[in-house]
């Protein structure tokens, strides 16, 4: 019997030759990421436990992401507290406002294929899209893997979802893991491994693989994972023969298989207020929207910028729309200041904020007041979580979204990606 | 016995053939700007008067500034208010996060020279750059005017500052008008008009001259006011020829006149936590800073992140040290884009924040926390405006505050700009 992709980065991780879902196995942490939200809990923690010194200080990253720019006056403690701690423990890793965290920690190789990550965030699953066992853990294990190295897992079961074919056009990334959630559930993988495979996930780009991987935990998955491919080597930046065993056998044992055929696949949202409550963007077409947001760390990467700065070029959001425009790095923000995308954003009357999560936890930078109505591209649409508790989150690929603030109201953008 | 600037502006105006300061006339109001904080009580005072329809919506400019982007949950109750009354009324002249008040008014035309421009804002007194009698007031009388397009104004007396020779390199618009309230104190100029004049004053921008304007509220002015030249009609898009009596005679009847040499001015901060405690940069040069902001309607036009950029271009700022800017406008954002900039900030590690006025007054977009030390380009440093209660502001030119950020500390921006 063979084993999957997620089977065998903890095989390789613990040197255990052979493993199965369900047991429980401690796992040597090749990297971690805190975020300035948890950064003062994780510290505090950490000496709580009777620790003095971390395992090694060049596997701990801090990215300070939720709380810039700062918008209330005791965001910058937890600057403070992590700055201190990272001194005093030669942690050199310290991004400040260089983007949101898990767009960071791929994209600067802080995470590579077949290694084990954890982060202080639930979104950490991203990491998956690059090959990687990576999952969020709360602080309290944090701090316990801040002065051990070491974490224990339960091996999860995978779900394995193959998607064949060619996406129609209009159709992105987004469309792809909202209709699975919409499918299977938001518990519809609980603690389970989500592996996305065929000729359709091939094709992504590594970006594109980062929004399935982001929103695996949006249907309660404790990771999502992609084999590596050649694009993943090229994207981490490393020699690719190292990583060979990096993919599911032939005769590994799924709990699942689910087949898609990508020509199937359609624009959709996930309706207000459930992440699971997935409708054909042709069966909402009309509904009236206050403000779109293209940005996070599922859906603010360049060649996201690009299709919303393809549609939204030459053009202005309607009257009495709002567009907050949030890139998810320091270089991806520079990147689309160079190919001109920030230009057309600005002119189309759009705001930029500079690179963060303020918008997405409903922290600052354009949150949305009771009544409001918001398509997003981000990844989560429970009551609350951009504002108001009161206001009404759509999910959408950022296509969807920057066609939907031309009108003021949800549509087709293939009528602005000039498909029909 | 001639009419100075102000004098001139006033009598035109109200039609009289003769005036003295201290007279009490009624003005007929030529535009008047609300922002977004101001808007709802504006409106209700309207209607608590009695009124049914304003005098005239052609006149009425409204801006969405401070509360963009929104982050507060019911921030965006108060554009909600303002759309709801500018759509019943007529109102067309509405800006949504299009930039600072202060910036767009003269920015696009609406405060042209020889008008009288009211604004719910002190630093209104911005507009005088073009030649206009412009002032802060309260809702109460602004929901007066809006029903009745008159208000009542006592004349000021005028203080007359004249400005001759060339500047020492380095040394900008905001080191003349910072020495200027640090000599005449913080009330030196209650309810009086400031007449910046001379050769110094004519060499400068437009831009230059709102830096000068802006702040004469902090020395207590009613106004600011600087005669139209060529460069104001060329700023305004109108022919000058029509404005020439916008000038003060010879033998205007001045309350006071200061002469100063321009050689003789010298980089300056306002020192915490008074805006009239004015020192020479050289004397403070080694205090730490942990932020520089450059923005607000005082310096966050084109030429003040232009500077700024010369500054940190190929640089990056110190390690801890954050940085804030926030361009004034959104086409001044456009052009700082075309121009590169924006990519030397990103690229220096600032924060790169929408146009809008949230961290200057302290509500959103890097606000400081108790024990921190800013360094800014805005007007005011009195405890708390930006954040913390305890946090220390030193107000300082683009050059200034750029240069600082690089070192993490106050030090003279000549350094960085290759002036010896």
């Amino acid at each position: 019997m063979g084993y999957t992709l997620t089977e065998k980065i903890i095989m390789k991780n613990t040197g255990r030759s052979s493993i199965k879902a369900g047991d429980l196995v401690i796992v040597n942490v090749d990297r971690v990421m805190v975020h300035d939200i948890f950064a003062p809990f994780v510290v505090e923690k950490f000496k709580e436990m009777g620790f003095e010194t971390v395992w090694d200080p060049n596997k701990i990253v801090f990215v300070y992401d939720h709380l810039v720019p700062t918008s209330f006056i005791e965001d910058f403690r937890h600057h403070q507290i992590g700055d201190a701690f990272a001194a005093a423990q030669g942690i050199k890793a310290v991004h400040r406002a260089d983007g949101v965290c898990h767009q960071l920690m791929p994209e600067l190789g802080y995470v590579i294929p077949g290694q084990v990550t954890f982060g202080t965030d639930s979104h950490t699953t991203t990491y998956g899209a690059v090959g990687a066992f990576a999952t969020g853990i709360g602080y309290t294990e944090m701090a316990a893997i801040f002065g051990t190295g070491e974490l224990w897992i339960k091996v999860p079961p995978t779900i394995r979802f193959n998607i064949n074919g060619e996406l129609p056009e209009g159709v992105f990334a987004k469309d792809i893991i909202l209709t699975i959630i919409g499918d299977i559930g938001a518990d519809g993988a609980t603690y389970k491994a989500i592996e996305f495979g065929g000729s359709t996930v091939k094709a992504l780009s590594v970006a594109g693989r980062m929004t399935l991987c982001n929103m695996a935990i949006e249907a309660g998955a404790k990771v999502g994972v992609i084999e590596p491919d050649e694009k993943t080597f090229a994207f981490s930046g490393i020699d690719g023969s190292d990583y060979q065993y990096l993919k599911s056998d032939l005769d590994a044992c799924y709990e699942q298989v689910f087949e898609y055929d990508a020509s199937q696949f359609k624009s959709v949202v996930a309706c207000p207020s459930n992440v699971d409550n997935i409708k054909a963007v042709d069966t909402v077409a009309g509904t009236k929207i206050d403000q779109g947001f293209i940005g996070s760390c599922t859906n603010g990467r360049l060649e996201d910028l690009e299709i919303a700065a393809r549609i939204l070029n030459k053009r202005k959001i309607a009257p009495y729309t709002k567009l907050i425009v949030t890139p998810a790095s320091r270089s991806i923000y520079a990147e689309a200041v160079k190919k001109g995308f920030i230009s057309i954003f600005v002119q189309a009357g759009a705001i930029v904020n500079p690179p963060g999560c303020g918008l997405c936890c409903g922290r600052s930078g354009g949150i949305v007041s009771d009544g409001e109505t918001v398509i997003a591209t981000n990844n989560r649409n429970f009551l609350g979580r951009m504002g108001g508790p009161k206001s009404e989150i759509f999910l959408a690929s950022p296509a969807t979204v920057a066609a939907a603030v031309l009108e003021g109201q949800i549509v087709d953008s293939r009528k602005y990606l000039n498909i029909t």
